[in-house]
């Protein structure tokens, strides 16, 4: 882990591209935007990729080079490479930091770190969001006093089909009577995960500064422990056991064989 | 879920028909055997379905009527289809029980709902297992006194790389020196998973009577509460809003559109 | 365990004594309308138990005869014996539910299973409160719809400062523009413990039949299993491990010694 | 929080002064051993308390100056004052961190962080004991292979009567046949909490450089997050709501007034 942070901000960016709405508010595609509020304080390396990038952006080099990846998906869950999402996988198993913004509970990636559906509630009014913190010493929340507000949002309610998160961060209260999940923390190998609901495309959400430190704040908390887990599954041979043992009945596996998988 | 639970035990049925010493000891196939063992005590319906059977004999019906799946796999994880996969992962949501047996922590349903590498270390070389209950009044651990042995079997030994269970039942001692989580709990949507650690191919562990006692106690654990949660990622339109909503700013969904997946 | 549950409502007592409004809305205490909620349904046995009672009512007799224990205390939690509360203790870690109702978040029962501070924020306004499902499958919420409601109620807010919970059942949105973590789970040793916020002394919430509901749910879920788990902190003697020993070094406590505590 | 960690070793210190072996062992004490193997390395600033210590050498003012709590009890655990015993807690839910250290399982502030009964079983034979890494790359055993041994020591073993942990960092593996999760990760409050097994009084445990390695990954695991939880349970008066209140029904508590504890 160097000390500046390498943040590496994953946009599908088709909203952007196909509806004029998205575009006047995110010119330069809501990657852009996100990347911006995190580069804008703090000693943070952000870069961007999309979907239409060669392998996504993701290549092998630049999840190697990242501490931590945001992702933000929506329209084109189903375009994004299977082996792009191993890839991403392997990674956080061996510690980088994963945030899943807003419509992403759908990602391949989230989906597959979860194991769940991950489906909501949702609809789409422009309504008032209050995000209430939930422990307020929290290096996520740091900064924030008991709650913050989003003017207009789309809403997400519960049931959030989740793992029961770690920790919860932020609870939100929608104008139009639903609560959320917004704020929830996993480990998956030793890979930290962050899930921040707000992010609709068709409102300046991430222009919002209450939005943009806790990107930033939740980027520091997902940074990598020093050492890597690096996946194995190795055969241990009788003659290297801890223990001194003596080889009884059958054996299907030979010496140095790799595990099945 | 009728008063009989309904067991479905998924047999891979390679090694018993490829290798003559797992015929040997199992001549109908470790399926059958499990099976077996689950049906001698108690009121369980028990079906068996293998890899080689139409669809892994795992159709929409036969899950749809199945309250417990059990699970072992070993040298084809990779051929099991991933629209398998996927039926099995939406059932577990819904609340049926998935208890994944001995190589089975690589297999893809269980590597699905964990969200991990599941991988391990392994030795073949025939030693003795202890396996330690660590909540002496566990469902899954009753009828059992501080442990019970096996004779003979491969190790698996830490790092197992799984999420953090919600219980540990059962902890392994080895005799050549390692320690494993051999039974661990967790739950995804409305479905009761049990990760159970005993079962290599060479030895005749599916006869074991303390081994099928676990087997019977965790179908038990692991049945269906009564209802299911059934998936779905419903769109509240405005006005049916629990709290009176104007609608204010842009919108790109059309009411009643389903939910990007 | 029988088949009927046997259930204990524990009331503190005080303000039906102390105030005409409470004593107004439960004129046998609150505990007797818990009580009748839960017994006007189903297979319960159900007695109840208050602070001005010998031993407060829980004997070891009576909670050695309790499968599920509810507990309603506010103004008098200083009072409890800390002799009945460890008693309390060592029954839910054998297997006993415990179900904390609304102010009991400073109950010294349930302080003491949680190990924080329980802390809330709050507000007495008569607003209303919004209980969402956050399981539609779980079986505390067994028969309740998206969400249910309660015209005039106490609030409690986020930050609620409890351990994470096994898992959420219920989040309340409240019409001041609060939230909170309303319905939780947890297990301690063997006992399934149940927080559930409804139940403010001045509003007449414990006649609210999808209340009541949640009670009579939530002590089935709550159900202990059928083993106990008899505390203990054995000295294994060396000539009984299961592996043979050499006693090696020096050695401070005796054969046959209890454990310090 | 300061760059240099500031630690409080807290050490009962009676076997020492009681027991000719012991006093051998850890002439200066147990707890100097433990600061010691701390200091020895790294930016810590580390100071000693103990049970016969005004307040138990654990004023306000120390915790209040104290990063990360370590504690050693075992023969005097019913000697400590519940009062101090309180101010820890308090401190941890700030997010002081605490570690607990071998016998202290069975320590008033560990006991009360877990709301368990914290048994275990035991032996006291002198034999080996290895401890596997359960996630290679978790800060706390950075620095370990894939296990490390002790050559004599006190068996604990399974079950041991803890809530989940948040994460198992070491399982032991013993001569004589049994196992034990010998360190395990909490977090209460905003406090980290570690439990780690070895450090039985007639050997020389906290000489050995593994385990004192160990010590000081812990503590620099367990460093509060720079923001402190204080405790408070508020009265949100009706006005200060952050939605529009209109004042319904009655009212029992009086507005600024505390919450009852």
């Amino acid at each position: 882990m160097t000390s500046r942070l390498r943040v590496t901000v994953w946009g599908e960016n088709v909203h952007e591209r196909e509806n004029p709405i998205v575009r006047e508010i995110y010119p330069d595609g809501m990657h852009a935007t996100i990347a911006e509020g995190i580069a804008e304080q703090g000693d943070f390396d952000v870069r961007t990729a999309t979907l239409h990038d060669a392998e996504h952006g993701l290549t092998e080099e630049t999840l190697e080079n990242t501490d931590v990846l945001l992702w933000w998906g929506h329209a084109a869950h189903g375009k994004v490479s299977d082996k792009v999402v191993e890839r991403v996988l392997t990674r956080v198993w061996q510690g980088m930091g994963f945030i899943a913004l807003h419509s992403s509970h759908y990602s391949k990636p989230f989906m597959r770190l979860m194991g769940t559906s991950c489906s909501v509630t949702w609809r789409e009014a422009g309504e008032k969001e209050r995000l209430w913190v939930c422990n307020p010493a929290h290096p996520i929340s740091s900064g924030i006093d008991r709650y913050f507000e989003i003017e207009n949002t789309e809403m997400y309610g519960e049931p959030f089909a989740i793992p029961t998160p770690d920790e919860i961060v932020f609870i939100s209260w929608f104008e139009g009577g639903d609560v959320f999940r917004s704020g929830c923390t996993w480990k998956r190998g030793n890979g930290k995960i962050f899930y921040f609901r707000p992010g609709h495309e068709v409102y300046p959400i991430y222009y919002h500064p209450t939005v943009r430190l806790v990107l930033r704040n939740a980027v520091r908390w997902a940074a990598p422990d020093p050492e890597k887990w690096i996946d194995a599954c190795p055969q241990i041979p009788a003659d290297k056991a801890p223990e001194p043992l003596t080889i009884k009945g059958p054996r299907i596996h030979k010496e140095g064989e790799a595990g099945f998988r």
